[in-house]
C-alpha cells in the first residue's frame, strides 16, 4: 500500500503552488512517461499498477490499481504514473522564431500549442505569467511527450517584448493584415492572445505587424478560430515562407 | 419543478440512440443557443434558470438551478439549455472542396473540425458511420454555433468515394507528399483519418493523392499532429492556393 505521506504529496501536485514548492510534476500513460524518460527530464519516481512495466525504470513502486486511481488525474488511469523534476528554463534564443502566449488559459490549448512548437521546430515558447502552467496535469497529458522538447519560459511579457524591441514582433488580431499576403520573417516573436479577449492592449501597443487569418465562410458571423488551431495555421505559414526563401 | 418524464427525455439525449429515436439534441450556453436560434435549426424547447433569458424565446420554461444541473451535460451549467430538432442532411455538393472524416472519434476534434469548415467556407462535411455523432453534447459544445452552418452527412465512406471517383480524392498520410510543394485543387474530397490509426486501408486504396505536413522539429520522433490541427493547416493551404490561382 502507498504510504499516506506519499499519497498526499502526489495528489498535491495537481495544484500549481505545490508543484512549485516541491519542484515536481505528474505525467501519466505509457507514451508520455516513456517519451519523458528518454528526454533531459529527470524522473523522481515511477508508480505502476502492472508489473509488465517494471523494466521501464528501476526507480519504481508497484502499487494496486486502487492506489493508482487515487493518485491519478485521469478518468481512466493508465497503469503508469511518473513523477518528474521540473527543469529550469534555459535562456530564450530570440535569434529564431519564438512563440509568445498572452494569457492562454485552457490546458488543452496550451498542450496543443506545445505539440505544434515541437512539430514546427520552435525551440522557445514564452508565456505571460497568467498563462496556464505547463506542468498542469491536463497540459502534460495533451502534449504527448513534446513537453521535453520545447523550452518554456514564464515571463512578464511586456518587459520581455520591450527588451527585444529590435526583433520583429507580430501579433494576431481580428482586424490584422491577411496572413496569406504578408511577407513573414524567418525570425521574430509571434504573439497569440487569450481565448476570450485576445491580446491585451498593453501588449498590442508593442506589436510591429498585426496579422489575421481571413475568413472564407459567411462573413457576418462573430465566430473566431480557436487559439490552438490559429497557431497551427500561422506556424505552418511561417515555415512554408521559410522554405520558399 | 421539471416533470419526471421531461427530465428523463432530456437526459436520455446524451445517448445517440435516444437522439435518433426522438430526433432531438441538446445545446447549452448563451452563445451556442442564440447562434442556433438564428439558424435554420428548429428549437423544440428552451430551459432557463435565470429569468433574464426569458426574452430569447416564448417557448421556454423557467426552472431551478438544481433542475438545470440535472439536465445539463456541463460541469458548470450555463443558465440556458435548448432542445433542438436534428435537421435532415441536404444533398452533398461534390463540385467544391469536401472534407471527409474516416472514423474520427474524439468529440473535441470533430467540434473543432466543424468550426474550421465553417471558417474556411467548406459547405459539406462527410463522416464515416464510425465517426463520433455530431449531435453528441460535447461536439455541439465545441462547435460554438458553427454546427448550423455546415452540412454534415454520415455515409458509407467507401461507397461515397467510389461513387465520386471522377473527383480528386486526397488523403493525409505520414509518408505522403509535402503539402507545401503540391498543387492543390480547388475542389475534391480531402480525407482525414482516425486519431490513432489514420485512414483505413480500404479507404486509402481509393486515394489519388497522398499528402503530408512535413515535420520541422527533430526528425527521429514518432509523434504526429492531432487530426484537428492537421485539418486546420491543410484547409488553410487549400484556401491559400485557391486565392493565388
Amino acid at each position: 500500500m502507498l504510504p499516506k505521506s506519499q499519497l498526499k504529496l502526489i495528489t498535491s501536485l495537481a495544484q500549481k503552488k505545490y508543484r512549485k514548492e516541491h519542484g515536481l510534476f505528474i505525467a501519466e500513460g505509457f507514451k508520455t512517461v516513456t517519451e519523458l524518460m528518454e528526454s533531459r527530464l529527470k524522473l523522481q519516481h515511477l508508480y505502476i499498477s502492472n508489473p509488465v512495466h517494471a523494466s521501464l525504470n528501476k526507480n519504481h513502486t508497484l502499487i494496486s490499481e486502487k492506489d493508482l486511481k487515487k493518485i491519478s488525474q485521469l478518468k481512466t488511469p493508465a497503469e503508469i504514473l511518473g513523477i518528474y523534476h521540473i527543469p529550469g528554463s534555459r535562456p530564450i534564443e530570440t535569434n529564431a522564431l519564438v512563440i509568445a502566449l498572452d494569457d492562454v488559459r485552457d490546458p488543452g490549448n496550451l498542450g496543443t500549442i506545445i505539440r505544434l512548437c515541437d512539430w514546427f521546430g520552435v525551440r522557445d515558447l514564452v508565456c505571460s505569467h497568467n498563462t496556464v502552467d505547463c506542468y498542469n496535469p491536463k497540459v502534460v497529458q495533451a502534449t504527448m511527450g513534446s513537453l521535453s522538447r520545447v523550452n518554456i519560459s514564464y515571463v512578464n511579457l511586456s518587459e520581455f517584448l520591450q527588451k527585444n524591441e529590435d526583433t520583429s514582433i507580430i501579433g494576431t488580431f481580428m482586424d490584422g493584415r491577411n496572413i496569406y499576403k504578408e511577407m513573414l520573417p524567418t525570425k521574430g516573436v509571434l504573439i497569440m492572445g487569450n481565448e476570450a479577449n485576445g491580446i491585451r492592449d498593453e501588449i498590442a501597443n508593442l506589436v510591429d505587424n498585426k496579422i489575421t487569418i481571413p475568413r472564407f465562410g459567411e462573413k457576418n458571423v462573430t465566430e473566431s478560430l480557436n487559439v490552438a488551431t490559429a497557431t497551427a495555421i500561422i506556424l505552418s505559414e511561417f515555415r512554408r515562407a521559410s522554405i520558399e526563401m
